[in-house]
C-alpha cells in the first residue's frame, strides 16, 4: 500500500491544448474537487457526507487551462492533520528518496508522486507545513504561498486563517513555469539583495542537517550583497509553535466539528486525539496565542522589507523512519513545528528547494520573504539550480 | 450491514455429546478467544497486533464441554466501549424488536442474534452495562454476574476492576440452564424475603418507562413477603456515575495504551474522544471516585443483605434511534450510565428481565442481590416467568 494515488476510478483530464504547461502532468491532493470525483480527504467517511463536486478547484481548473494533464488524485493525511504522511487507511506513500522513511504530510502523495516521476508536479496544501515538510524530506521543490493569495475555491477547508494551496516539481525550471501560472505573474529577473540567516532555526535543527544545508547557504549568501545573521523568532521557535498549535487545532475543530457531530467519523487515533484535545482548547489560551500572532506578523513584516529574504532549514532532520509509535512522534511533530509555523501563523511565503542529505537523505532549505513576494523566491530557487 | 456476526470464515464447533446444555447453540462476543480465529474486538486494527488464539476462553469452553454448540462470534462496540451498539467498521446489528433503533451495547451481536432467534444463548461481557442495556433494548433475560466469580480467562479486558462475563436468553428457562452451567451452581428453589424499590432509580428513568414496569414491581412485590423503598444511591445516581465515568475509562486506557501508542488504531471519533479524555483525568479526580466507589460498596453491603434484592429500571428508556448525532447522544449515554454504574463500581450482581413496554419497544426491570447471589436473581428470573 505504497501508491501515492488514492483508489477508485482513475482521474485523467486533459490540458488545453497549446497552453504555457502543455505537456506537462500533474495529481491533486485528495483535498482538491475535480468534477464527477469524490473528494475523499484522505478519510473514508468524509465523501460519504458530501456530494460528488461537480467542478473543479480553482488551482485545478488554472493548471488544466494553461494545459497540463491531470493524472490522478493522490493521498493525504487525515482531513490534512498530519505532517508525517502516514494515513492508516490508504497508506504510506512511498518515499523514493528514502524508502523506509515516511515521505512526510499531509501532502505526501502529491510529494510522492512527483518525486517518483509519475508526473511533473502536483498540488497541495500547506497549513502547517504540508508542502514544505514532504518537499524537504523527499528532496523536492515546494512553495507554501502568501496566505490569501490563491482562490482556494474547491479546497477542503482545515484552519482557514492559515490555509494555502502549495505545489511541488522536480526541478526549478518546471518549478517556476508553474509558479509563473499559479501566482500569475511572471518571475522576476533580478534577485533580492539582503539574506537573513535564522540563527535560531539553524541552531535548533540537528547539527547533521545545519551542516548538510552549510554549502547551499554559502551558495545563496553569494548571490545576494549583504548577509546577515539574526533571530527569526525572539520569543522562541517553540512559543510560536506553541500558538500556532493552539489557533491552528482549534480552527480544525470549528471547521470540522459540526461533521463529526453528525457522523462520528473514524480517524486514526492520533488525529482524534489532535481534534479532541483541540476541542478542549481555553479561550484565554486562544486569546494568548492571537496576540502572539500579531507579534509574529509584526516581526516578519520587519525582518523582511522587500528585497530581503531570509534562510533557515525547513525541517530540523531528515524523514523519520516509518511505523514509529506515537510516543516516538510526538516529539518528532513538535520539533517540526517548530520550524514550520511562521508559515500558518504570519502568512508569508515560503519555497523550499533540495537543501543537502544527511546520511543520504533529503533535506530541505527554505527561503521567505515578505507577503506578496513569492515570485522573488521562485526566482532565487531558479537561480540557485542555475548556479549548480 | 445488520449482521449481528462478524465478517470472517464461519465458526461453528459443536458442543460436546450428553452434557445438560445439549441440544442448545450459542454465539460469543467478538471480545472472547475462540480457538483459530482472531479475536477482533470490535476493531479493525486490534486483531492485526495480536495473535490467533489457540486455546478457547473459559466461558466458551465451559458451555462447549456442557453441550451447547458455538455458531458464531458477534459484533461488539470497539474494543467494548460503547452502550448503544453502533459500530461503523461492522454496523449496528438489528434489533428485532425495534428495526429501527440501536439494539444497545456494547454486546450488540450477542443481544441481536439471540433476540432475532439465530441462536438460544450468547455471551457478552458487561463492563459498564454492556450486557444489562442490550438486554433492556432487545427484550431479554441478561446477567452481569458478581464481579470476579466467573473465569475471565481469554475474554478481552477493558477495565479489569469492572470487567465481567454475562450471557442473554430468551426465556427463564434457558436462562438458568446456562446460569447453572457457568456459575457452577444450581438455581435453588426458595426465594428472597424482602424486596428493595429503589425509588431514585424509578424516579430517574423517564415517567412512560417507569409506569411501563409497573406491573411486573406489582408481582415481584408479589413473590416476596416484605418490600420497602430506599434509595440506591442516597449522594445521586450521577455521583455513583460521575466515581465510574472516572474509573473506567482511566482503566481502560491503561488496558489500551500501550497498543494505541504502537498502531495508532482506528476508532471511530467516539471512541477515540473517550479513551483521550481518559488519558487526561487527574490523579486528585481517581482518588475521589475510589473513595465514592468505596461508599457505593458498603451502601449496597447494607441495602442488600442475604434474602433481600432490590429493583430498578435497567435503562432509563427503550432504545433511542439509530444514527443520531453525537451531541445529541451524549446526554443519552450519560443517563443510562447513572442506571448503570453500580454495577461496575460495587460489583454486585444484576440481572435484567424483559420487563414492559413504551410504544412497543422494550423496557427491562433489573433486580441486584449481594456479591455471590446470582442464582438467586436467576431462581427470581424463573419465577417471575412462571408467574406470567
Amino acid at each position: 500500500m505504497t501508491s501515492p494515488f488514492v483508489s477508485g476510478p482513475p482521474v485523467r483530464i486533459a490540458g488545453a491544448p497549446r497552453g504555457p504547461l502543455t505537456g506537462l502532468t500533474f495529481a491533486a491532493k485528495d483535498l482538491f474537487d475535480v468534477a464527477g470525483h469524490p473528494t475523499g480527504g484522505g478519510n473514508p467517511d468524509w465523501a460519504r457526507q458530501h456530494p460528488v463536486p461537480t467542478r473543479h478547484a480553482w488551482a485545478v481548473q488554472r493548471l488544466l487551462d494553461a494545459g497540463a494533464t491531470l493524472i490522478g488524485k493522490t493521498v493525504t493525511d487525515e482531513v490534512s492533520l498530519g505532517i508525517l504522511g502516514e494515513n492508516p487507511f490508504d497508506g504510506t506513500p512511498l518515499n523514493p528518496k528514502a524508502p523506509d522513511r515516511v515521505p512526510g504530510g499531509s501532502s505526501s502523495g502529491s510529494a510522492s508522486a512527483v518525486a517518483q516521476g509519475l508526473c511533473d508536479v502536483a498540488l497541495g496544501t500547506d497549513t502547517g507545513g504540508s508542502v514544505r515538510v514532504p518537499a524537504s524530506f523527499c528532496g523536492l521543490y515546494g512553495i507554501r504561498p502568501t496566505h490569501g493569495r490563491l482562490d482556494l475555491t474547491g479546497m477542503m477547508a482545515q484552519a482557514p486563517s492559515s490555509d494555502t494551496t502549495g505545489w511541488f516539481a522536480r526541478d526549478a525550471k518546471t518549478f517556476a513555469r508553474v509558479s509563473e501560472v499559479l501566482l500569475g505573474e511572471p518571475i522576476p529577473a533580478s534577485l533580492p539583495t539582503r539574506l537573513v540567516v535564522a540563527v535560531d532555526a539553524f541552531g535548533f535543527a540537528d547539527a547533521e542537517t545545519a551542516a548538510a544545508l552549510g554549502p547551499m547557504v554559502r551558495k545563496l549568501s553569494a548571490l545576494v550583497k549583504e548577509v546577515r545573521e539574526d533571530l527569526l523568532a525572539p520569543p522562541g521557535l517553540s512559543v510560536w509553535a506553541r500558538a500556532q498549535r493552539t489557533l491552528q487545532p482549534y480552527e480544525a475543530w470549528l471547521t470540522f466539528k459540526d461533521w463529526i457531530d453528525r457522523d462520528n467519523p473514524r480517524f486514526a487515533f492520533s488525529v482524534a486525539r489532535t481534534l479532541v484535545l483541540a476541542s478542549t482548547i481555553a479561550e484565554s489560551e486562544r486569546q494568548w496565542a492571537a496576540m502572539m500572532r500579531a507579534e509574529a506578523c509584526a516581526r516578519l513584516a520587519w525582518l523582511l522589507p522587500p528585497g530581503t529574504i531570509l534562510c533557515m532549514p525547513t525541517t530540523p532532520f531528515p524523514a523519520p523512519p516509518k511505523g514509529l509509535s506515537l510516543a516516538t512522534l510526538e516529539p518528532l511533530r513538535a520539533r517540526i513545528g517548530c520550524l514550520a509555523s511562521q508559515g500558518g501563523l504570519t502568512g508569508v511565503p515560503q519555497v523550499s528547494l533540495p537543501g543537502g542529505a544527511v546520511d543520504g537523505l533529503p533535506v530541505g532549505l527554505s527561503i521567505l520573504g515578505a507577503r506578496g513576494s513569492d515570485t522573488v523566491l521562485v526566482a532565487v530557487a531558479k537561480a540557485m539550480e542555475a548556479g549548480r
